[in-house]
């Protein structure tokens, strides 16, 4: 693997990889093009948005588009869509990206396989208690997670009562609107809570929380320093970042798209890069 | 208009232009992506394939592709699918070329606009009488074009007898199988003859009418210099080219996709640079 690859120019052999969102952004594009460029590999990524999805993934088919991220808000739409679900998606009914191998497409969903990744690297023991916060599709690829891990022992606070009980349930998990106690080894937020343009001031845990976990994951990856990041950090804990989330998926995907592995530390270059814009 | 704009980084806002050919090419993907550069255009082309023409052209609208050139053999077929038929298109019932306006397609055709302005810049007379040797698509452009320019003093030479019948009579023109005498004015090539893998050795018209024509036409684009067109030469003959007719249709391409007009000269130099791959 070398970084003095030359990328071909575009040509009829180029295959296309794209994202499909309500509001495309630069991350994947960058990311993607960036670690093209770099392998020298014949790809090109770009960012589409679309208002007739069953018309858009034809085309991803007909077009022999090779890869395909889904975003927000088709993640649950596409699935009648494809051919076969991966078990990643399958486990939480939501695909994050397509693969299209010879017009057969293939759901996966790659946030639930960074966030395994990332709880097995972290070293999270499968008897740790939890408190996992939020019932959305994020919350679900959680739930997943820890529950594949064998962690059973924890508490989905939600204050959505129908969507909190379906998702504790769904795993054996306890759930609970706005408990006093948010005391656990392991915290999670899979709220929008210190999110960048939504609650990005709000701190997801109090601080007598924090100070008592072991480690905070906060999935919300922008910014990539959240409220919650910053008082772990400054009360010493073991942090998992939405921002490593992000890069990732990316990464997963980039791997299902071209079958080519980048070394981790191009990889966090290609992620700085692509957070350059 | 300059040539030392920069093209930025392919983003959420970069639009695609692409084509659609059984076989894809590198003649088009080539110009386009060149001139984009040259002009710092944000869009980026890209050549596909496709067994299901309909999911295709339901993606290109779809993902709001800009633009879409047509080959063979999707010419015809693609007819049905689309919103709106320019008059280059409609004339021959035959589209090269797609435009996409947020979401309603119109086909236009290119080779046809092409064949008009070079027999315009080549300063035929109407009057001007001529022998077209052909009956396929790229005939069928010639001649919509020679009858726009009121030229109709001329006869078509086909062996397949319905459809050069078929072609004459749409026009007034006149019909022959295969005369003795095949000399006038202007001598127009339209069939393979001369083409590159197909018949690249022979002569679509004999030394004689060369020699006693004004003008001599050749629409075959590979090679460059087909025999046709060499002899032409030699003979001192005015001469217009496939590979012009080549230039001008993806220059004109160009212009409907984008809104700009590249300069002659830097069109030419497009051209240089796409034939050199």
């Amino acid at each position: 693997m070398t970084t003095d690859a030359t990328k071909p120019p575009i040509g009829p052999k180029t295959r296309l990889c794209m994202s499909l969102a309500a509001r495309p952004g630069t991350f994947g594009t960058r990311f993607h093009n960036r670690l093209y460029e770099q392998l020298g590999l014949d790809y090109v990524y770009k960012a589409f948005t679309t208002t007739d999805l069953p018309a858009a993934i034809g085309g991803v088919r007909a077009l022999q588009i090779r890869g395909c991220a889904i975003s927000m808000p088709f993640k649950e739409a596409v699935i009648p869509l494809l051919d076969a679900m991966a078990p990643s998606a399958g486990a939480i009914d939501s695909v994050n990206t397509i693969v299209n191998d010879d017009g057969r497409l293939t759901g996966y969903n790659t946030d639930y396989t960074a966030i395994y990744t990332l709880l097995e690297r972290a070293g999270i023991g499968p008897d740790t208690r939890f408190i996992l916060r939020g019932a959305g599709g994020m919350a679900k690829a959680v739930a997943a997670a820890l529950f594949n891990r064998g962690q059973t022992n924890g508490v989905v606070v939600a204050r959505n009562e129908a969507k909190g009980r379906a998702l504790a349930a769904l795993y054996g998990f306890g759930w609970e609107a706005a408990p006093d106690d948010l005391t656990a080894p392991l915290l999670i937020n899979a709220t929008p809570l210190g999110m960048a343009g939504a609650d990005e001031d709000s701190l997801a845990f109090p601080e007598a929380a924090i100070k008592a976990a072991h480690t905070v994951f906060d999935v919300v990856a922008l910014p990539v320093e959240t409220p919650l990041l910053r008082a772990a950090e400054k009360a010493g804990k073991q942090r998992i970042s939405g921002a490593e989330v992000a890069v990732l998926q990316a990464l997963e995907q980039f791997v299902l798209y071209t079958g080519v592995r980048p070394s981790t530390e191009l990889a966090a270059q290609a992620a700085a890069f692509a957070r350059g814009a």
